[in-house]
């Protein structure tokens, strides 16, 4: 088998945080949505997945992925459907040119590792899906833009589609039934608006709340006002952050953004039987930036909360000291402050009143600082050696 | 002075919990709603305001009012608008029959006592307002209904238009500017089904949280999701509720009273910015209620929560071992249980989980066990002296 060529690709992919959330499937085989979405794409070098995808005719025991160590499962629905699209496209290049390996036939060998605790309870599903659509379409050698990978990732995971971009992310809800139209598109690069910072409150959850995919079905099945944010809140809110984003405008940015996670949680909190994602601790975060805000005398941060506890503070680099400053002045002993930016800041009094910072301290186990970032990047950090072995790190 | 006649007149009036909820004014100075709202009377044997009404020409310094033995104003709007609507009807019949003593124009003083802690936490004000109106049409001796003080007591509080009446109770928001279409009647007296009782947690909260008269509002002014409640989700629920009270169905009558619960507090949460009346213990108990529930097999228990973290859970007194028994299990230690509930019960076995009980242990402060019960009640155990000296207790 040592005779047989080991083809490999390797890419890593963004985590991307919604502004205006993605919730309900219109089809859940498709992972089609109730409602179109945006995101603001973080930095790779805070958070990102790193995947090699490999084949060769020497693999043995069919499609196999190692995920940050441990072997995952390939065999759901929604990896298949990815591998079978990315197939399909390799097949045509190949029956066009006879001369091209059949790597379509070859079993997939795929390894990735994710730069960030799982334990901090970030959705990674959208990095690992982007990035495993990434490197098998690089991998195959096809022709694939970004939008058109985003339809495959979108299959793997919903919000995945968003993270084949960079900056700032929509993705088109689309009306076709083949969901043919429903994918992503880039709102604006990073580079348009590079001073976007965020910083993310890990909250250690008491007890694991509903997955996001049964949740959001229920949601769709119960509650008797999801219909009415499908129907006029999300249009709303996507309009006004397009313009926002186009005009850098925080303010305008950050109530959409706060209001759109409010408007998200509650349809939860309206479904029956109810799903609560956030706790008392993320209830102080809100509290905290609204107090920051206060301070501040203008809307120098935005909270929002995707299916679980964690804050995600969007703040513009200007403001560093006004948000991070409040924020560490109560949680500088938590793990994850960056010397870069603590030492930057002059020591600043108490903005965040006595009952919620206490909250704070005791709920909030780290801090991730990072900001908006690129889309996925191709890499010779290969997680498959070239004797096809996983590399051990 | 001392020749002058004390009248006095004395009533108890009920406290009444919502299962249809009242959030929103469509007109803030009459107390009118954005939607009817349904509640169940509590029994005033655990739950009353006891007020009694006095005038006298001996009378000096204005009207008056001592609220559980301290001087409160009586100057706010919605109590002059009360005092106003009941001396025009009484001035009416003086005119009528010059025979009459001129109560109308005689100073007001006014002596109410609850009999449950106000660091409970209950909404005391509906109560208080329907003793007031009650109380003083006694003493005016006025030929006013319950639904026609209903009017009356609703310009005090909009909620205590409810409790003039016992059992089952609608608020009929009306559609007149003037408001006089918007008040109460019976759907059903306690005897119809008087098996309905009551298990309040009271939940001591870390803060006060926004009022609930200025949070409604807010509500109804910022929430996207709002309309959706008032216009489809609220008339639904009033339409399912009155038949399962019509047919004593328990199962329909928890379901509603869940889900607009739930509905209530999602577009407070959807409110910008937003308003959280529940916590964590208050989410326990919904789990609580819910695991009671799915160890039973069938719907014992029905959870609601107003403008604060209080649990009110409503069950049939044939399952009275599931629920009481349940929460007793963990809660046995707190104040407030009824011998005559606990000797009855069987000892149970865990029903609520560890994580879920623990939550509540450390969270609720003290029980309360009523059930449905009748309207207001004149009574001779006057707070006035025959002197006009309030009564020490």
């Amino acid at each position: 088998m040592g005779s047989e060529t080991i083809y490999r690709a390797t890419t890593t992919a963004p985590v991307n945080i919604a502004v205006v959330k993605y919730w309900g499937k219109r089809d859940t085989k498709l992972n089609l949505p109730t409602n179109s979405s945006l995101s603001v794409t973080l930095s790779q070098a805070d958070l990102r997945a790193l995947t090699t995808a490999s084949c060769s005719a020497s693999y043995t025991g069919g499609d196999s992925l190692l995920l940050n160590g441990e072997n995952a499962e390939v065999t759901g629905a929604r990896t298949q459907a990815c591998f079978r699209e990315l197939r399909a496209r390799r097949a045509a290049l190949e029956a066009a040119d006879p001369s091209l390996p059949k790597l379509s036939t070859m079993p997939l060998r795929l390894v990735s590792e994710n730069n960030f605790p799982t334990a901090a309870g970030l959705a990674s599903s959208a990095a690992g899906f982007a990035a495993l659509a990434r490197a098998i379409a690089d991998l195959y050698e096809l022709p694939a833009s970004p939008a058109e990978l985003s339809l495959i990732a979108r299959q793997g995971s919903g919000s995945a589609c968003r993270s084949l971009f960079g900056g700032y992310v929509a993705w088109r809800m689309g009306d076709k039934a083949d969901g043919s139209d429903s994918m992503a598109d880039q709102v604006a690069d990073a580079a348009h608006w590079p001073e976007m910072r965020a910083l993310i409150l890990v909250v250690s959850a008491a007890k694991k709340g509903v997955s996001s995919t049964s949740g959001m079905q229920q949601t769709v099945e119960t509650s008797g006002l999801f219909k009415e944010r499908i129907a006029s809140v999300v249009p709303r809110n996507m309009a006004i952050m397009e313009k926002a984003i186009a005009e850098r405008d925080f303010p305008a940015f950050a109530e959409v953004t706060m209001r759109d996670s409010n408007s998200f949680h509650a349809t939860c909190a309206d479904t029956y039987p109810p799903i609560f994602y956030m706790n008392d601790v993320s209830r102080a975060a809100i509290r905290a930036v609204e107090q920051v805000n206060a301070k501040a005398g203008r809307t120098v941060a935005a909270y929002t909360f995707d299916a679980g506890p964690n804050a995600v503070i969007y703040y513009l680099e200007k403001d560093a000291a006004a948000v991070v400053g409040s924020f560490y002045h109560i949680l500088g002993a938590v793990e994850g402050w960056k010397a870069s930016t603590v030492q930057g800041l002059t020591s600043t009094s108490a903005v965040i009143e006595e009952g919620i910072a206490g909250i704070l301290k005791t709920g909030v186990s780290r801090v991730i600082e990072t900001g908006v970032g690129g889309g996925p990047i191709k890499t010779e950090e290969h997680l498959v050696a070239a004797d096809g072995t996983p590399v051990k790190r």
